[in-house]
């Protein structure tokens, strides 16, 4: 079934210990369809410039990914510059230029109105909310934020929390929205705001999917999936977004919603966002097989599973 | 099959945001045999003071912990004082009184030289290469170190190292070590120096176990066992200790060594250190039942196993 995500399509540059990559594409939106796209079809809410190709745009469209509602605008695509140092968890930002990303004002293309799974990738709570609220047939609302939102428009985020089903953030987002430092009593801190289920990135560390009673009833514990221990980390941009692609792609395609499937789910993110941090940028992300896919699943497996 | 411990027996003065304790026991050879305990025989080489009275002794005994090595020394016993803040996984130390611990020769009593199972807690690496030497009948030994010796004994605790079998420290201590950022690349490097598998503790998240070649062969992917979201971790002094404790004392209970026992005795780790941090000290630890551990053994596996 049709995931829709609105979120940023941007150009990145990028320096790790592994090299340097200039302008290459990137956002959060790109992440996230390039990794959905291996489960489910994917359409993409998103404004970009004058200095955005047709080849930029053929890497999302050779995934089969619909581009109707990526918006033009004149001017410059969102640039941002960064550099990852030992600590390959923390980005050093160098500039941001939203550019045309500013005065971004998501139109849902009328193609788009029978989505039934959206994902909020992290823009304006406020944005966030009228794409919730003009898709009518949603079955299923994922979302992401970051501290940017969670410090500087509280009241406006928390609004649109009421409207999500699953939220995906990591640690210290979680702990910073619900003002507690304790993971466990943050999370459902975070859950009474309005998600369902909460899922917390931890990283290198793997992430912990947090059930709310409202979804499937009290006393579930949580679930943890691992994250793949790997030797090289060329470039951490966007391993969260892949996670939230394979993730939420995963759920888009199956038929029903059920602990199983976001056990799963959280699996495949976890895997995502391993292919995603083996090259710079969105390289590793374009040439995936289901096969490949499938057999690193196996290995998160192996890596957390008793016999 | 008996398991010899040789490490602290001390007094910890702790605060938390839970409350304080004053002068409890402590030390990581306590944690470590009560942990073990529930497992299999143990029998503790450790120094104690005058100040150590007999209702201490009888904590370690009612768990059936053999106390012929427990030393006595004239002094005072080893003190360490400190605090937890919001991080409950760094403690800030207010005062460490070595006292009796300061001169520790540890003395293998006769009965003791049978031990097949060694685990050598965190002291200098000199007197642990010591006693591994006496021991001529073990078939396994587990270690532990601190950036105290990594920095300021490196040379002798390298020598130490190649009389290890399985090296348990955390993700600081595994990085400085190897000098090395990166976890993988961190953990291979340390195999390198003598310990066939190693377990890297993630506090909160839980903790790696990466196999080197020389035990079960090439290619075997780490195992990570996750650690359990608790809504009050009271006091988290003794957590790795006893990790260490569940870890080994599970292995020395299992007639052979394979990559599946070492896969569930990541979990028991896991499970006795879940148990140690919900009071404080090691109260929670004298006085558990198996069918307790086995219930959290459990939840440990739904928290990471997909149906």
């Amino acid at each position: 079934m049709a995931i829709l995500v609105v979120g940023s399509v941007a150009f990145d540059t990028i320096q790790s210990s592994f090299g340097k990559a200039e302008k290459i594409l990137g956002g959060s939106a790109t992440y996230f369809s390039l990794a959905a796209s291996y489960f489910t079809e994917v359409r993409i809410v998103a404004v970009v410039g004058d200095d955005f190709t047709r080849e930029h745009e053929d890497v999302l469209r050779r995934r089969g990914i619909c581009l109707k509602g990526l918006q033009r605008a004149p001017g410059k695509t969102f640039h941002w510059g960064g550099e990852y140092g030992e600590n390959v968890n923390e980005a050093k930002t160098h500039f941001t230029d939203l550019n045309v990303f500013e005065k971004f004002q998501p139109q849902i293309p009328a193609e788009y109105l029978d989505s039934e799974f959206l994902f909020l990738a992290n823009i304006d709570p406020v944005l966030q909310a009228q794409v919730r609220r003009e898709l009518k047939l949603v079955r299923l609302v994922g979302g992401d934020t970051m501290n940017f939102w969670i410090n500087g428009k509280r009241r406006e985020l928390l609004e649109t929390l009421k409207l999500m089903d699953l939220l995906l953030i990591n640690d210290t987002e979680a702990k910073m929205l619900a003002g507690e430092s304790n993971l466990l009593r943050a999370a459902n801190k975070v859950m009474a705001m309005g998600p369902k289920a909460l899922v917390i990135k931890h990283g290198e560390y793997g992430a912990t999917i947090f059930f709310g009673d409202r979804m499937f009833g009290v006393g579930h514990h949580p679930f943890r999936a691992p994250a793949l221990p790997l030797a090289e980390v060329r470039d951490p941009t966007g391993a969260g977004d892949s996670f939230g692609g394979g993730f939420m792609g995963y759920i888009a395609s199956q038929g029903e919603l059920n602990r199983e499937v976001l056990k799963r789910a959280m699996f495949y993110g976890g895997v995502m966002g391993s292919f995603a941090v083996e090259r710079f940028g969105p390289e590793r992300l374009q040439n995936l097989t289901r096969e490949e896919i499938e057999a690193r699943f196996e290995i998160f497996r192996e890596l957390t599973h008793l016999d």
